[in-house]
């Protein structure tokens, strides 16, 4: 992934802490370019470096003071709001584009870009967003659509990380199903656990259809299945063992 | 949307601040319904109150204290973790869904699911999450995928907003597209603007091609096409004025 990676532009920060809270979400997913337009002080004993975790070490001491007019000219510029219009009668605030939206139209794109934030209390204004590129927009409850700075920030980058995240932690799959032949053994000894404890011929097939059914939906793990392999192989040499001792004691039936 | 919204769980919490951040994150996308076990004291005048947002008037005041063998006993658990195991060799933190899928596969089911996040410092441990019933964890950097707690709910919980929230501030439409009648009088009265200045006739198609491609891509609001199509209108009514002046003073060759 060689592509521009975006930078995250916050205007008029108030609260160091939530600074602190944006510089961690933009090592979180990949992201290393903050510019702050007139930021407050950020004390390396306060709170922007106490809410940074790591990006302590690097995004937040790199954070470089501009000014807007600066963003306007150098980047392509979305800006990040809660309070879109309703119609194109108000384009200062429409089209919009919710943060999956965007994501998948940068993706395509080669294209210095820049992430715009505005301060706590009111967001970006309306003369801030009509010299922006974009408007982007969380869909969030009606009752109560305005994010914190911090956390709004933090889902779009969470969003874009399919284009800014070169590695995640997570392993390749997110689960290792089982071999199908090993799956099929579980259910012939599923059978034979059913048989040895001598369930009821009726109830046979729908009760190992619907064992079949849910670990079909599980999409068991190897593990998962060897563990159940020789739990139920146990259980019916065990069962077997039973019958075969009321045999010996010739008390068939107590079968 | 009658179906049960999942419950908010934080075992162990550090800092009111995060409980009030993941208060306001639940507010946000339509979630009501807190629970701590063994939280922090949580001051009405506070960390927690003030980071709280609108969530301070109910979903944090409403906040329920339990156990966390309430939880185990009463919801189906999913454990949010930063860290999973690599294989199914861990099935503590193995297998593992990713807060997309979690969303996807809770869409479908109809149970009383409770989100479990951990401690800051140290997230769930292993004899906890060995307790709960799913495992959900979200993709970060490689470099550093630990993201803050109050941050991780949000996430959460913006991912699952779609079975939560039952209407957002946002309209209907991303974006209200001109009549496709009125993009093709724009295009129109583009090639009049271009033949009104003199524009060479063997670059003319292209042209009129590229401003198409431009346009089509844009997909212009209705408020945008009428604009320019006044925009356009003026300009070639003042170019062939132009030309009659030049023609009413017999100055042809100046065209």
């Amino acid at each position: 992934m060689t592509r521009t990676r975006p930078v995250v532009v916050v205007v008029d920060a108030e609260t160091p802490g939530n600074v602190g809270t944006i510089a961690r979400a933009m090592k979180n997913f990949g992201l290393t370019d903050l510019k702050l337009v007139n930021p407050p002080e950020l004390d390396p004993d306060g709170e922007a470096y106490g809410f940074a975790g790591h990006a302590r070490e690097d995004v937040l001491p790199n954070a470089e003071e501009v000014t807007f007019d600066e963003v306007v000219e150098r980047y392509h510029t979305v800006g990040c709001t809660a309070i879109t219009g309703e119609d194109s009668r108000r384009h200062v605030r429409f089209p919009f584009k919710t943060p999956a939206k965007l994501a998948e139209s940068l993706q395509g794109v080669d294209a210095e870009t820049a992430l715009v934030f505005g301060r706590e209390g009111r967001g970006l204004d309306n003369e801030e967003l009509g010299r922006l590129d974009e408007v982007c927009s969380i869909p969030a409850s009606d009752d109560y659509p305005v994010l914190n700075l911090g956390q709004a920030g933090t889902i779009l980058m969470y969003e874009l990380r399919d284009s800014t995240v070169d590695e995640t932690q997570l392993p390749d799959v997110e689960r290792e199903r089982a071999d199908e032949a090993d799956i099929e053994r579980f259910h012939d000894f599923v059978a034979d656990f059913l048989d040895a404890s001598g369930y009821k011929d009726v109830k046979r097939e729908k009760t190992l259809r619907l064992v079949r059914r849910l670990v079909g939906r599980a999409h068991p793990t190897d593990r998962e299945i060897h563990t159940l392999l020789g739990v139920f192989r146990r259980a019916t040499g065990q069962l077997e063992h039973r019958r075969a001792l009321l045999d010996e004691y010739d008390e068939p039936d107590r079968w």
